[in-house]
């Protein structure tokens, strides 16, 4: 099996422990370790250019756009009109590349990982589109729990762009932190957060979940299939402090996607909502 | 990679040619040729046991639920108060299993192979549920494109429940089958036939999409993500002779649900909606 790329077991996880997606590599593009964990950028076959982090693929050139479109779209279209943005994680530039489609007044990103930004600033030109240097953006580099703790009714959204909860993204998925996400939020704010996958990683999406439910009045988890991120389903959820995610009027979506003239190439306002549409099995498993 | 099941590549659809999905095993089970193919029955850590025709899996014990339901429940609610159905391979018993469910008069069972029905009923019980011997089945062995000539305006609805577009059911893919498919359905018939992944087999989805439409005047895409067919979404369409499928009243496939009392895992009235949103990018590909 030379010249393929097995995907890391996550032990603590359970992820991928007894299935492995095998890619098949072009060219190894770029290897190193920041302080925090090792980045590779690989050129595969099937999947372009690829970031992997500590083992684990982050995000793939072919597919890239599903994930970046739905963790930003589905946030921003629930908020009337936002116009403060903060992204936790993020580092790739794509989540900054889709919100700044938006007529938002400006977006915070905190990245705790300088070396990110410029591996995938030089490596990933086609996520971050050159976003970094727009008037609009501001960049901190530190620890999304610290950095969020100043801040009080400040941002209409937050966006939760991080790795899987093991290494420097633990914090991220703590009670404690969606506790500092909803203080950090307006009245009316929304959060959004990746939430893994059902097949392999069904408990954690079940605990961020409970987790958020502790917090947030109105929790909603969407779905969407990224095949850079192994079989079955990949999972966001949405916690929202005012807004009833459940009685948004989908011609309000439509309206606002139009008039603002979004340009995307998987969410539309019509998988807004059938993304939110869980299969049976899923809603016993999450009761 | 001892004790790792690599599922074969199919260089004719380009399929798993630069990906692999390797699974743990647990134990093999069966391994044998018959007249058609090669059958193995292997039980494996996360599928729970799997049956794989010719290095191809065919259903695993942990998601062929989905697989089976959505083949089975998306015509057959599509479908006014069906009477006679065609189940086309589907020699496993899953899709005869799910039919059975509704309140038809007669199914009929065409498979090829004899030795799958055998091997599933003795190794997949799990599957079949013993559904072959209900009195309202009828099983045929014989190839799907003979079978079908014999009828004219006799079906209500048609399952095509085959394996990929290679070895024994290539016919089953073609444009004169569809024609045959088409005569053998009554003047409301519906078919629907397995087509494959979105993101290693996109040709051969837009391929029977197309086939399809110059023999049915309404034809939809569902999708559905089913693990065991490895990344990304898995592909059913369906075609209708006189049902316009765009124009389906909600209200009546919940009606239908609920009067027949249908018992689904995966399956919803709101899944069979949801299930044919495409993504932006897919609509423009499928043009």
């Amino acid at each position: 099996m030379k010249n393929w790329f097995f995907e890391k077991a996550i032990p603590n996880l359970r992820i991928e422990e007894t299935t492995k997606l095998a890619i098949k590599i072009k060219k190894k593009i770029f290897s190193g370790r920041s302080k925090y964990q090792k980045i590779e950028i690989i050129d595969t076959y099937p999947l372009g250019r690829i970031l992997v982090l500590d083992g684990i693929i982050q995000l793939s050139q072919v597919d890239e756009f599903i994930y970046h479109e739905m963790i930003t779209h589905l946030p921003l279209l629930y908020y009337p009109n936002p116009k403060k943005v903060l992204i936790i994680g993020g580092g790739d530039g794509g989540t900054l590349r889709e919100t700044l489609k938006h007529p938002i007044k400006e977006v915070y990103l905190v990245e705790i990982d300088k070396k990110v930004i410029d591996i995938s600033k030089k490596y990933l030109p086609f996520v971050s589109k050159n976003v970094f240097r727009e008037r609009r953006v501001k960049i901190f580099i530190g620890d999304g729990l610290k950095f969020i703790k100043n801040y009080k009714n400040f941002f209409d959204v937050i966006i939760i762009d991080s790795t899987d909860p093991i290494g420097p993204s633990v914090s991220l998925f703590s009670k404690k932190f969606y506790q500092e996400v909803y203080r950090a939020l307006n009245k009316n704010g929304i959060m959004i957060t990746q939430s893994g996958t059902l097949f392999a990683q069904f408990s954690q999406v079940k605990k961020i979940f409970n987790n958020l439910k502790t917090v947030f009045p109105f929790v909603k988890i969407h779905l969407a299939t990224i095949p850079a991120y192994g079989e079955g389903e990949f999972s966001f959820t949405v916690g929202s402090k005012k807004v009833n995610l459940e009685r948004i009027n989908p011609a309000v979506i439509k309206n606002i996607y139009k008039k603002i003239n979004l340009k995307t190439k998987y969410y539309s306002p019509e998988i807004h909502f059938s993304s939110a549409i869980l299969p049976k099995y899923l809603e016993e498993k999450l009761k």
